[in-house]
């Protein structure tokens, strides 16, 4: 992946750190300087409701230095096990990020997700509010109809979502980072050709976005 | 469904339309008049997106004047086909409402359907917003994982929904009308025996709400 994104000429790339972990660090930071990408994220840290929380994302934070990663996306992780209680649950991300961030060395900033906020009536309103403090946009779409909750997001341009109106509204607020092409797609997508995906990638950005 | 509500104890029934049309409005009219049932709401209004909605509407506010249903229950439509913009499809759904209203002889009102609103952080403030405005209080359940986007509603007490919290919410408002029981649900419940399932949602109701 990290050779086929310098071939299609992306400069950018955000690991996950599975994959990181499978390839090593050592080698997996050599390959992507070496092949000239910018990392713009580490994906993923916070899941605040698993046991060794702790632990996991101060590894997380090594590894996104070591990666010389802009940012470490955090997923903060739901409803713990058995509970219905949304409010101690936001709480607990609250806390989580509180707990971590003097080891980050950096500031809290947000991540743009259209695939999460696309539909939101103040969507406009809330990314001038973030401001400065936007730190990715990640883009994908949202097919209808869709067939997972999960894995089933689209192709930028095959879906329903605006996305030159939310990039304008993101580049309105000052943001100037890379676009970060995010499709979970168990259905489609992860079932082709890798350099094929690339390259679709490449063409809908420039057409769809 | 009718003659089995009234046999367990279940004292109100808000129909489709669909299924008054099968049997016949009239019919529908005797049929719940003669088994003391309340019709909680007429379901469903609105769908300001398809061409004939004027008239569509105006026979579906005669069918619940004719029902004597308490309100009925719109579901306005998303976005028009090929559109992606949203604030004119919000518009569209205001524009329509508007222009049945006159017809309705009623005031608008919120139903509070607890399946799109249970995970929104300002809900205990829009419940007290909407106040004496609460026309309607749907019940059912968030399952994890939910299979289907549309049908794989859970039964009450099955999912991840705080449904006590919820219902102080709204009693705490004023709202003292019917709990409905609204249970879209392919790939479980609507395979079961409906009296079965007329009688686990009046169980959970009283054990889980």
């Amino acid at each position: 992946m990290i050779e086929g994104c310098a071939r299609h000429g992306i400069r950018g790339i955000s690991p996950w750190r599975d994959q990181v972990a499978q390839m090593g660090l050592k080698e997996a930071v050599k390959s992507i300087n070496s092949h000239g990408l910018t990392v713009t994220g580490l994906c993923r840290g916070g899941f605040f409701t698993a046991k060794n929380w702790r632990d996991d994302n101060r590894r997380a934070i090594e590894e996104a230095h070591a990666l010389g990663a802009q940012c470490l996306v955090l997923v903060v992780g739901g409803l713990a096990e058995g509970s219905k209680d949304l409010i101690s649950s936001r709480e607990r991300a609250r806390e989580g990020i509180a707990t971590i961030l003097p080891e980050a060395r950096k500031a809290v900033g947000v991540a743009v997700d259209v695939y999460h906020v696309w539909w939101d009536p103040k969507l406009e309103q809330q990314i001038r509010r973030a401001g400065k403090r936007i730190l990715a946009y990640h883009i994908c779409d949202w097919l209808v109809p869709t067939r997972d909750l999960l894995n089933d997001r689209g192709m930028m341009g095959d879906g329903v979502i605006d996305l030159p109106r939310i990039r304008g509204w993101v580049e309105g607020a000052g943001y100037s980072g890379f676009h970060e092409v995010e499709i979970f797609s168990e259905l489609d997508w992860w079932q082709r050709d890798p350099d094929e995906v690339l390259r679709v990638c490449k063409e809908r950005y420039e057409r769809c976005t």
